[in-house]
C-alpha cells in the first residue's frame, strides 16, 4: 500500500465521490482535499461544500472553483480552431475538459502540499487515462489513486452499503440503478451505459436532457450571426460575448432548435468500443460556423494541412494527450493559421439542423472577379490552365505510356 | 494548329457542346464523333442522338451510353468506402463522374479510330483538369481539344451569333443569361455562378431542384434501414437493389425530406476559391450509414487509418487524379478495410437531417459483456488499464521531470 | 494462478530460457513444449534439442523449424518494400522477426493442443509487447506467461541460483554478468544495455559480431549489381538467389566491407528511451538497392505517398502490431505500389559506405527524351511551365493581396 | 508583350545571365538592375559587378549581397530541424536557396521601383517554380519575366551567336558544350545534364568539385564533436561559430572526408524524372548530428510527429512553396520543439561516412534508472506491462474472436 499523506480528490459531492472521500480516508489513513469544479454542468456548487464539510473536509481543504471562461477560452475553442471531430463525428466534449481538471487539482495538490490526486472514474473508460496522463504530464511523482480499480466495491449494492454502513446520505434516487450515465458540462452532456448499451436500439428520448426533440422545436426556422476574430468566435448578432458566455447562449439557440444529438459507437483508448449518446448544441452550431469562416480566410494550403491534422489531433484529445509534446505541437501550426480568420457567420437553425447560409469577411480570399463566368478583365487567363494540366498530366502519360 | 481527323466529344445535345460540335469541325477540319452518358443526370438522352443527327454527325459515331450502374459501383460506392468528403464537406458529386466519362471516351476514341478527344469544360474550373488528367493517364498521346480554352466566344453573346450564323437551334430560355450553372448526375446537383457568386447571400430558393425546402419536408420523420455488405449498400428496409437503384431510391428519400444541400465555398485545384450548392440526397443519407455501419465493424486502428488518408483521398479525387497510382494505393488501402462491414443501420429522415438510431452486424466488433458498467465476469480486468496509463505516461513523465 | 496444462515454449536453449522451462513446470504444474526457430541467427539449433530432451520434453513436443526463408520472403521482404526504418534509421531487424516467432508458436499451440504459450522477453523491452500482440491477435484466448513480468528471480545471481537448484546446466561464460545482450537473425544482430547504456560513449569494438570495423575493411571498393522484380529482390551480380540465400549473401558482403553499424538511441514502446547497437550488413545494402530501383519505376505519387505512410508503417511493426488491420492496410497500399519494381542497381561498397552508381530498368519511367537539355524535339512544351506555375501562384496571389 | 519599365534579374556575371541582361533591354526596352547573391557559392563576385557595368548597368543598379549567413540561419537550419529530406536522401541544398534569393529580388524591386523580375532557370526545371511562386507570394503584382521560355535562343550556338552579336564577352571554356551544369551555394553542388543523363551510368570523377574521392580520403578517422543550442548548431569541437562558419566549417571536414555525394533519379515538380548528382559534405554531417541531439533530448510523441511531417515538409520546399501557410505551419509545429534540443554530439569521419558515435545533452530524456537491466529501484515497475500489453491487443483479441 502506498503511503498517502494528503490526496486532492476531484469531488462532485455525489454519492459516488462522497464515498471515495470516505474510502481514501478509511484505506490510506489520510487527509482528503476536495477540489469541485464548475465547467458549466449546470448544476449547484455549493451543496458540495456543505457535504464536503459535513463529511469533516476542513474548509480551507474545500476548493470550488469557478473556469467556465477558462475552460472555453483555453480549451474548447483552441480545438474548435482545429475543426476537431473524433471519428469523423464526435466533438470531444468530455474529452476536453479532463485536463483542465486534472491541471487544476495538480495546482491545488501544490498549495495545500498534497502528496497524491484521485479521481472517481472506473477502469474500462477513457477519463482515468485522461485525468492520469495529466496528472502525471503535470506532476511527475504525484500518486495517483483511481478507487474504482483498487478498491471491492464492485456493484451499485456494495457501495451503497458501503455508504449506509458510513453513514452517508444515499439519496432516494440512486438507491436503485440509474438507468444510464452521464457527464455534463458547457460544451455537452454525454450519456452512456445500461438502455444505452444495445447499439441497435434507439435511444429513448428521456436520455436527452440539453435539446428539444428536433420534432418539437420550432416550426420556424431562426438565423443567428456568430463573428469571428483570429479563429474564436467573440460574438452573436452584434454582440460582443465572453467565450463562456458566447457558448453558453449558443447552447440556448441549439436546446431550442434540437441542434446536436449525436448517437455513436466509438472506439475506447482502453480497446473497446462504446455505444454513447452526445448533445452538443452550442458546440455543434459553432463547429459549423468555424469551418464556415475559414472557408473564406484561409488558403487552401493551410484548409487541406488542418484537415489532414486534425484526425491525429482530435485522437490526441480523446486519448488523453492534451499535455503532450506532440498536441502542443499540432497546436502551434494550427493556431499559425489562425490570424486572418475572422469576420460573420449567418446560420439557419431549424427542426435539428444547422445550415450556413452566408459568410462574409474583411480578409476574404474569394475573389468574384478571379471566379467569375464572366470577362474577368484579365484576372485570369483561362490559357494558363493548358500548361497547368499538361504538367499535372506529365508523370501519368509517362506511367502510361510504360503501362498500357 | 494540331493536325485532327476525328475528336470524340462528350456532348451533351445542348447549346453549348452544339456550338462545340460546329466549332471542332471548321476549326480542325475533322470528324465529330458525339458521346453522350447516362449517369442519372435524369434527361432524356435520345434528343441527344437526334441533335446530334441534325447536325450531321454519322449515326455510327453517335454514342449513347447508360453507365448508371457502373458509375455508381465502380465510382461512387469505392470512394464512399473512404467516407471522402472534400474540405470536409463535399461529398464529390462531379468530380467522381468526370474520370467514368474520360474512360469512356478513350475506348471510344479506340474504337472508331478517333486522335483526339474534347470536353465543354471552361478554363477556370475543376473538370477541364479531370477530363484531362482522366484522358492523358488512359491515352497519354491523344490529343485534348479545350475549346473554352482556345476559341474567342468568351461571351454569351458571341457563343449566340456564332450559333445562329451557323444554323444551330438556340431554345428560347438559353437566350439570356441562365442565372447560375449546374451539373447533374446520380449522385448529386451542383450549381454555381452568377446569382451564387456572393457568399455573403443566401441562395435563392429556385436554384434547388433535388430536394424539397426542409421547411416544405413532411411534418413526420420516416425511419429507412439500410443494408451493407463488404462495404457496400446492398437493401433498403430489407428489399436487395443494385447500386444505382439503391442510390435512385435514396435519393427519393433525400428529395421529400429536404436532405443533402450543402452552401460550399471551396478551394478549386487551380487556386481560387469559388462558391457553390450541391444537392446530395441519397449520398448524405448514404454517407452517414455507411460511417454507421463502420462503427460497428471496423476496429479502431483501421478505422482510425482510415480517417487519416481520408482528406488525401478526397482532395485526389477534387483534382482529378482517380487515374493515378497515389488514389489505387489509398483504394487498396480502403477497400482492405471493408471486407466484414455488413450489417443494417436504421437512420430517421426528418426536415433536412439524417440521424442514424441503431445499427446491427453479424460482424459487430462491439461487446456489451466487455464494455458494460456491470459486473463483466472477467472480460475485462480494470487492473490492467493502471500498467496502460502508466506506461503511456512513462514518457510524459520523464518529459515533466526534465522540463517542469 | 492461472490454471495451465501445456504451454509452448519459445525456447533457445540457453540458460535463460531453460530456467524459464523448469519455472513453468513448478510454477503451473504443466507440460511444457519447447520451440525453437532457426532465423538465421547462425546458431546450430540442435543443442537445443538436446537440452530439451534432457530438461525431459517429450521428443513429439520438442519444434525445431527452419523459418529462414518464410522470415525473409514474407516478413522482411514486404517491410522492405516500404522502405522502412524506425525513427529515420533502424532497420527493424528484431521487430519484424518477433510476429513470425509469435505465428509459429500459436500453430503449435494448436497442433499440441496447448492452452497457454510463454517466452523470455523480460518486462522492460519491446519483444514482451511484439510476442504477446502477435499471439492475442492469432488466438484471442491463448494464455500468456511472461515469466520475466512474474517470477522474483530478478537478478543473474538468483537466476544462477535457480538454475542449479534445478540441475540445470551453467555455462561457465554465463556465470558472471554477460556485458551486454543480444539478439539475433538473418537481417541483424541488435545489441543493447550494460556497457552500452551510457549514450555519450562509443560501442566499444567487442560489442561488434557481424561486420568489421570499416577501418579493417578492404582497401579496394566491390561493385555488386542487385536484381529485383516485382519489387522484390531476385538475384546479385546476375546469379537467381533464394529470399533468404539472397539475404544472406548480401550478408557476407555487408561483413567484409563493414557495412550496416547503427548505434541508436531510441524511443521504445513502453515509455523510456533505450541505446542500443545494431548491425545489419545485407539488409543496409537492400533498402539502399530497393530505394534506388524505386528511383527509376515509381511514379512520383506513389513514391510519395509511400514516404508520407512509411514513419506510421515503421512504427506498427516496431510497437508490435504486425497482425493488425491497419498494418496490413499500409501493407496493401504498398504493395499495390510494386508490380513494376524491377530491374538491376548496381552498388559500391566500400569501408563501411553503400554508394549506388547505376540502375537499369525495363520498366524505367526516366525519359532522357523529356528532360534532357537539348534540344527535345517537342517531347516537352517549356511554355507549357509559364501555365503551370501561374495556376500554382494564384493562390499565393491572393494571399499576398490580402496580406501585406 | 507586357510593357516593362525596370527589371530586377538575378545575375551571377557568367554568359547566360549576360545574355539575359541584353535581351531583356533589347526585347522589353527596359531598364535593367543586377542582383548578385553571396550564399556561399565559392565565387569571386566583384567580377559580376564589372560586367554589368560594362553592360552598361548604372552602379546604384547593381546590387551584390552578402547574404550567407542569412541564408544558413534563417534557411537551411530551419530546414535542418526538419530532418528534411527529399525522396528519403536529397538534403534540398538547391531548393532551400532559391526563396531566399526571391526574397531579396523582390525588396530591391521595391527599392528601386522596379514593376519585373526575371531569372535565368530553363522552362524545365524546378527552379523557375521556385523563382517565381516566391516572386508571387512576395509580391503579388510583379510581373515575371522568365527568358529560356520565352526567346528563340533554344540551344547552346544560338545563345553564343547572340553573345557575339551584341558584343558580350564569350569565356573560351563556354564556346563548347559544358558537360553538365552545376549549382552551388554553402550548402551544396548539384550538377546534372549531359554526362550524367544516363542512370545507369556511374557519374565520372570530374563532376565532383567539392569532396575527395572516398576512397582518396584520409585512412585515419577523425573525431568532431557539434554542439546543439534549441535546435541548431552553435559550436564545432568546443568552438562557437555563426551558422555560415559553422557549416563552411563543416564542408572543410567533409570535402576532406568525402562525405556526403549523392547520385540522385528524382521527381521533379514540373513532372518528370531527372538524375542528378548532390554533394553536401557540411550539410550530411550536420543532419546526422541534428538526428542525434534529437535522439536524446525529444520525446517520443514530437519525434515521431516530425518524422511523419518530413516527407511533405520537404517536398513544399522543393516545389517552391517556402512562403507558403502550410510551409509556416508546419514550421511553427517543429520549432515548437526544438527548445530543448541541446548538447553534443561526437561524430566519427571515415572514408566517405559519418558514423555517430556519442551524444550528451543536459536536456536528455534518456534514463539509465528508467532503462536498465540491473534492478532499477522501483523506477518502472514491470507488472505494469501486464496490463499495458493486455489493453493494447483488447481490440485485436475482439477482432480474433470474429475473423479467426
Amino acid at each position: 500500500m502506498t503511503d498517502v499523506k494528503r490526496v486532492v480528490l476531484a469531488y462532485s459531492g455525489g454519492l459516488d465521490t462522497s464515498v471515495i472521500l470516505k474510502w481514501l480516508r478509511e484505506t490510506y489513513d489520510c487527509e482528503v482535499v476536495t477540489f469541485t469544479a464548475d465547467l458549466g454542468q449546470g448544476e449547484e456548487l455549493e451543496p458540495a461544500r456543505a457535504k464536503a464539510e459535513l463529511m469533516g473536509v476542513k474548509p480551507e481543504h474545500i476548493f470550488i472553483d469557478d473556469l467556465r471562461e477558462e475552460f472555453v477560452r483555453d480549451y474548447v475553442f483552441p480545438m474548435m480552431r482545429a475543426n476537431a471531430h473524433y471519428e469523423g463525428l464526435y466533438l470531444l466534449g468530455t474529452s476536453i475538459a479532463r485536463p483542465l481538471i486534472a491541471k487544476r487539482q495538480i495546482e491545488i495538490a501544490r498549495m495545500v502540499g498534497a502528496d497524491a490526486v484521485s479521481h472517481g472514474a472506473t477502469g474500462k473508460g477513457n477519463d482515468q487515462v485522461r485525468f492520469e496522463l495529466g496528472y502525471y504530464a503535470l506532476a511527475p511523482d504525484i500518486k495517483v489513486i483511481a478507487p474504482w480499480r483498487e478498491w471491492d466495491l464492485t456493484s451499485r449494492t456494495k457501495l451503497i452499503e458501503y455508504a449506509e454502513a458510513h453513514q452517508i446520505p444515499v439519496p432516494k434516487d440512486k438507491r436503485g440503478e440509474s438507468p444510464f450515465s452521464t457527464d455534463a458540462n458547457l460544451l455537452h452532456t454525454s450519456s452512456e451505459g445500461k438502455v444505452l448499451e444495445d447499439p441497435g436500439a434507439e435511444v429513448p428520448d428521456y436520455v436527452y436532457s440539453r435539446t428539444v426533440n428536433p420534432e418539437d422545436a420550432p416550426d420556424t426556422p431562426e438565423v443567428i450571426e456568430i463573428g469571428f476574430e483570429a479563429g474564436d468566435g467573440v460574438s452573436i448578432n452584434g454582440q460582443p460575448l465572453s467565450p463562456a458566455n458566447l457558448l453558453a447562449s449558443l447552447n440556448d439557440y441549439g436546446r431550442r432548435h434540437g441542434i446536436g444529438r449525436l448517437d455513436l459507437v466509438e472506439n475506447r483508448f482502453v480497446g473497446m468500443k462504446s455505444r454513447g449518446m452526445y448533445e452538443t448544441p452550442g458546440g455543434t452550431i459553432y463547429a459549423a460556423a468555424h469551418r464556415a469562416i475559414e472557408q473564406l480566410t484561409l488558403d487552401r494550403g493551410a484548409a487541406h494541412l488542418k484537415d489532414e491534422l486534425m484526425p491525429r489531433y482530435a485522437e490526441l484529445i480523446y486519448n488523453g494527450f492534451w499535455f503532450s509534446p506532440e498536441r502542443e505541437m499540432l497546436q502551434a501550426a494550427i493556431d499559425h493559421s489562425q490570424a486572418k480568420v475572422a469576420g460573420s457567420v449567418r446560420l439557419k437553425l431549424y427542426k435539428g439542423g444547422v445550415h450556413v447560409i452566408g459568410r462574409t469577411s474583411p480578409n476574404s480570399l474569394y475573389s468574384e472577379k478571379v471566379v467569375t463566368f464572366e470577362d474577368d478583365a484579365g484576372a485570369y487567363d483561362q490559357r494558363d490552365a493548358a500548361g497547368f494540366i499538361k504538367l499535372n498530366a506529365l508523370r501519368l502519360r509517362l506511367l502510361g505510356r510504360r503501362d498500357i
